[in-house]
């Protein structure tokens, strides 16, 4: 008898019912927030780092300009699939990107239906025509991990949530001999004529079926398996296909539109027929996979090998409370704190997992490969996150920046081009943006002791990618210091952005001991002096003659050298050297003064217009945070003996430019690093030069934080006297010691401990 | 001193030296036979069962006749990329058919060329005009394993041998700045537009380079991979990509075209620039995978580790003569001989090994598997080659054969279709023709003792296979007993095959003691019945209410209730009773007078016309030797107590109907069946009904042979008095024993032994 008591108190032991529930985080977290506008994020169910974004998809309109080689602009804001005012919604893909300005994915389109069959979705302004339906905005309900939604036609309750690599859909459907789901091959975000390479269907049984999308599109060569299965066995099921005048050989002795089990093209909708008994949702679990349908089955049974909808859904939730609960802050106002863990939920959704669970993945080779000690992720928007997401997670999530460093140079190891990954996902460099930041987060990462890695093979992948002539100029930047706008375009922001990487290269060097490239590249960070106009004192274009070309309007953010951004900020790019960039603008006086007018003067409507992918509220003055060119600009008065500027404007743009509404990101999130931005930034402080152990102070938004860095520390952050009017900070303490320079080592803080801000 | 002299024998003898050279049976192959008018087989490089056909394609012009849906009939020239009398070649490709009346494949088209780059074909009157090159005929050499050609443009000599799955060229050139090698992943057989899917090309390094070309044609979902590497580097290379707005996102970086290794899209020609030196031939190896571009590499580096192009080409020859020497004959003429081996060569090409050499292949479920204990085959023309092509495998392939059968059985397990393969090549089914011919290929091998699987999986296939209703008509044979030709065409064909087929499954499962499923499929073996009309005394269309159809016209091949024959040649189709079949029509005197007719009975020009696939020659009287569904015909004296008659008109077939010449084949080889037709007649006798372990006898042609069982056991065939006037059989004895009827058991030749024909 006492052993049971005894037993029982174990049990109650082990199941943790003896331990007071932590706090819920995912209750500050707002998924609706940057649904709106320009943000472009997704509002469905996602794990920390999951592959499947399961997520509705109110539009993806989109059509390629032919005539101007891009596309029309409009479909820009169906990047993630989805705006927040939209009155319907096509149905639920399962692949997506948060906060990108371009765009891919929207894989698996998934819709229920009830009664006659409507297989093409037709447009928002005739839903009732297609299988697209209304919804009322009052009916949707999102929170990590989970998205509900009644769709008006068919009234049929949706609900989604998921696990890594395994979508779980629950439909509450009325009895019914008529239900439908509708798999939509042909639906995918950016979805231009001839986007789809090749679809495949294969009706395993009457609950499975698999089969893959494989598309050309951002990712010139991918392809995506599934596996799906249903609750219950369907009635019947068939396909459409779309194609004109596919050769279909001998299949035409079948009635191949009607339960003929596969079904293959470049264009099918399939739909699969069930009859619903009162009280019985209809569920379906979506597995995804890069490797094979073998691999997506392998992952669906290895990942929800039940039918327990409420039980993956509470398991989404802890994985995001586990993640969450990394920082834990309290903040001012309510919504300060939904917006700083939306930030950290946005933060923590991608690069996503990109392997099968026995970690088997595709690698840029499309040959099948095994991560070998390390978990291998994929979706690296670099140009964006080298600059604060990847060094937040230096700070909160090390194991997995440490992996992403892996994956780069299993990318680079698989790679024809002797580079690391510029813009990579699903198997694919998409050669978006510029730069080569994989070296700023590989030097960050091996800084700041989180690379476990061999140094010299991460050095050797860095050095190789930085003298891979054919890249965007790198032939012109070798022999002449500088990329010349006359041979290839943006050349001032490619100039500025190679210099810094090669900045980042010399510090892996250093590491390594390798003198020899710790120098060449020491003298290669220094290029950006080669496009430095002494008379004008901007950064500015400059021809291959060695001349500055005549046309120059600092304003512009076109034509002029730069990429999205114009000289006033992104010639304000060395963050590598801001002292000596200080120094070429005239000194710290003169700089200080330039930085109060970047932040005064007033853009022009026809500059504003020019401005991509952000918001007229993403901007201050000539200050443009909507993009990213500018993050680090804020923290540069530290520079210039006014910190409280840093610390003035810092507040102010985090009290701008978010907010807990869904437009509440004034431009794109760019998988994050807008919101890293602000995580630093609400901390405190803020990695003006990943790559260096250095951060720039500023002016905590938070009252306290607690951070679990990773390695069993603990670093608290406690704000004295906080509050929206005590905007400056007048001493900090880190464990007790007073700081005197407006600059902390990521290396103090790492050992945990106390940093006291004391604002005034 | 002396035991170095005993080493030095010991030497000789394991090298082989002292024991004399064997025949060498390659030079009596010529491989031009067959390779103009209908014969479709091709006379490039190719080892016994090898996945590499490199060969050379004169054309492969065909258009899809969308009116129709079907095929532009001239395009039938081209199943297999060559005709003898073409005067231009458009270059080497490295997968061909051989011998089918569809097509496919034509897949990785090499060119040699020198001079200015063209990078189009452009086509046969216009040869100068493109890459295309005409040559002279007499510069031509073929052998097994072995061609050589030389082009006229460049005057370039071009050798090609092969492995089994690594092809290898080499190209003399004279020394020049300018040689190129063109890789057209555009070309193709059968290549109407939008064929190709996807193709993709990286250049690893200078002398490396991996693709592969995705294409849906009569394989829909078909793709192969490769690997191709270089003798010494290639100084540039590039290509053009001719698809029409196709989205290119930002690759336009790039000078795409010129040395970017990384080359994707649907329709894609590179090229790849060489310096020539003075006596330095070019060679290229070029290997095959339906896995993966690592699979092509491993397959590369473990069959041609050299560069060597005559050691291979020397081994490619002894592969052959393996294989040819299994049966070793004496014939009255010289030609008779070259038609014998060249039989003997067409029937070993295909089925081809479908797996890399580490045993992973590409399943029918698009996965990746491994054979287990056995080698994995693909090409199953069954229609056509269960007749005699896999009971020659029984007698001289029999561990091929068990393999081919393996195979067969894991293209059931991989198939979303509860079906045995019914015409399968490259991981697809392509429903080609009718029937389900794998159960009697299935129950020749299980019935003749080479199948060493669990019988009872075999039967199961073969059950469900033959109660899979959605397939051609047989909810309808389940149902009524035949198929009705108001619900499924070619009726009365698939009925007498069906019922066939079923008598197998019965072999089957008499074998594995199931007499449950032995007497369901004996009974529905008696299908034919139905399809019999009494009245006109033909197999005759039924419709589905049970009564004949009206219009019937027995000499018509089209709409008539047949397919590739008519109610003469077809009707005659009752292989598993020709007795039954004999009484039905009126008995033995009655069924004989009907064959006489048969072969005498003119044919009018307008019936010749309507057959497909052959030439005029292929037709003695109404008999079409040029199809298959007559194959057995001339066996069919036998039963009605004449076996002089079969005697005449098997001498008189292999007299007319082959020759050794480039039309010296009457209709479409496919894929060996032509050819096993006319080595079991030159034997002597030949399996009227696969499924049994019984042979009629016919007049053999050859004067003696030695038949290699694969048993260790041989069987000598000695024809006494044998001459072209010889033709008829006085006596047959086996091991001494005099037979008694026209027939002889397997069972009774597979101890081997001495089998002796007296002529007269």
């Amino acid at each position: 008898m006492k052993l049971l008591v005894a037993f029982f108190f174990v049990l109650i032991f082990l199941t943790g019912w003896t331990q007071p529930a932590g706090t819920d985080y995912t209750q500050f977290v707002n998924p609706f927030i940057g649904t709106k506008k320009m943000g472009h994020t997704f509002p469905g169910a996602v794990v920390p780092f999951g592959m499947v974004q399961l997520s509705p998809d109110t539009d993806t309109i989109g059509y390629w300009d032919a005539e101007n080689n891009r596309y029309n602009k409009k479909v820009y804001e169906y990047c993630a699939g989805y705006q927040y005012d939209d009155p319907t919604i096509v149905g639920f893909s399962h692949t997506h990107f948060s906060g990108t300005g371009h765009s891919d994915l929207g894989d698996f389109l998934i819709m229920p239906t009830k009664g006659d069959l409507q297989l093409n979705p037709r447009t928002a302004d005739q839903p009732e025509k297609g299988y697209r339906s209304t919804y009322q905005k009052k009916t949707e309900k999102v929170e990590p991990g989970y998205y509900r939604v009644k769709l008006d036609d068919g009234n049929i309750v949706a609900e989604l949530t998921t696990t890594e690599r395994v979508g779980f859909h629950q439909y509450s459907i009325a009895e019914t001999e008529d239900a439908h789901i509708i798999l939509d091959l042909m639906h995918g975000i950016y979805n231009y004529e001839d986007k789809n390479v090749w679809t495949f269907i294969r009706v395993e049984n009457d609950t499975l079926v698999t089969g893959y999308r494989q598309t050309s599109g951002w990712a010139r060569t991918k392809i995506v398996y599934f596996a799906m299965t249903f609750s219950k066995p369907m009635k019947s099921y068939g396909h459409k296909k779309y194609d004109h005048s596919v050769y279909n050989g001998f299949y035409r002795k079948f009635d191949e539109e009607h339960n003929f089990p596969e079904m293959a093209g470049r264009k099918i909708r399939a739909h699969f027929d069930f009859k619903i008994e009162e009280h019985q949702p209809l569920m379906m679990k979506f597995a995804l996979s890069a490797v094979s349908t073998e691999g997506a089955i392998k992952n669906l049974q290895a990942e929800i090998p039940h039918w327990n909808f409420g039980k993956t859904r509470k398991e989404a939730k802890q994985k995001w409370n586990t993640e969450l609960s990394k920082i834990k802050v309290e903040t001012n106002t309510l919504d300060e704190k939904v917006v700083f863990y939306t930030a950290l939920y946005h933060a923590f959704i991608s690069p996503i997992v990109y392997e099968d669970v026995d970690g088997q993945y595709r690698g840029l080779d499309q040959n099948i490969h095994q991560s070998d000690g390390f978990t291998n992720y994929t979706i690296f928007s670099l140009w964006d996150t080298y600059r604060a997401l990847h060094p937040l997670f230096n700070l909160v999530q090390p194991h997995r920046n440490n992996d992403m460093v892996f994956s780069m140079l299993a990318h680079f190891d698989q790679s024809v081009h002797p580079m690391l990954p510029v813009w990579s996902h699903y198997s694919n460099e998409n050669w978006c943006m510029i730069g080569y930041h994989s070296t700023s987060v590989i030097s960050d990462a091996i800084v700041k002791d989180v690379f476990t890695g061999d140094i010299n093979r991460a050095l050797n992948a860095c050095n190789q990618t930085a003298k891979y002539k054919p890249y965007d100029g790198i032939e012109y930047y070798l022999d002449l210091g500088y990329v010349p706008e006359d041979k290839n375009g943006s050349s001032v922001s490619k100039t500025l952005e190679y210099a810094y990487d090669d900045w980042t290269i010399a510090q892996i060097a250093d590491k390594a001991r390798n003198e020899l490239i710790y120098s060449e590249f020491m003298r290669r960070s220094e290029s950006y002096l080669n496009v430095f106009d002494e008379e004008s004192a901007y950064m500015r274009p400059k021809l291959s003659d060695g001349t500055f070309r005549k046309e120059f309007d600092p304003l512009d953010t076109h034509g002029q050298g730069f990429i999205e951004g114009n000289a006033w900020n992104y010639g304000l790019y060395v963050p590598q050297d801001p002292n000596a960039l200080i120094g070429l603008m005239g000194g710290k006086k003169k700089f200080s003064k330039m930085l109060d007018q970047l932040f005064s003067r007033q853009l022009d409507d026809k500059h504003i217009e020019a401005n991509e992918d952000i918001t007229r509220d993403g901007i201050i003055g000539l200050y443009v945070h909507g993009n990213e060119p500018g993050h680090h600009i804020p923290y540069l008065y530290n520079w210039t003996g006014h910190p409280e500027k840093t610390q003035e404007r810092v507040r102010m743009i985090c009290n701008t430019m978010y907010a807990n509404t869904p437009d509440g990101l004034c431009g794109n999130d760019d998988c994050g690093q807008m919101s890293a931005w602000y995580i630093f930034s609400a901390l405190g402080f803020y990695p003006v030069c990943p790559g260096s152990d250095e951060y720039a102070l500023g002016s905590p938004l938070v009252k306290s934080a607690e951070i679990d860095l990773g390695n069993g520390k603990i670093l608290s952050i406690i704000v004295e006297n906080q509050s929206a009017e005590h905007v400056h900070v007048k001493e900090v303490f880190l464990n007790g010691e007073k700081l005197n320079t407006p600059f902390i080592k990521h290396s103090d803080l790492i050992g945990g401990g106390e940093m006291m801000f004391k604002m005034e």
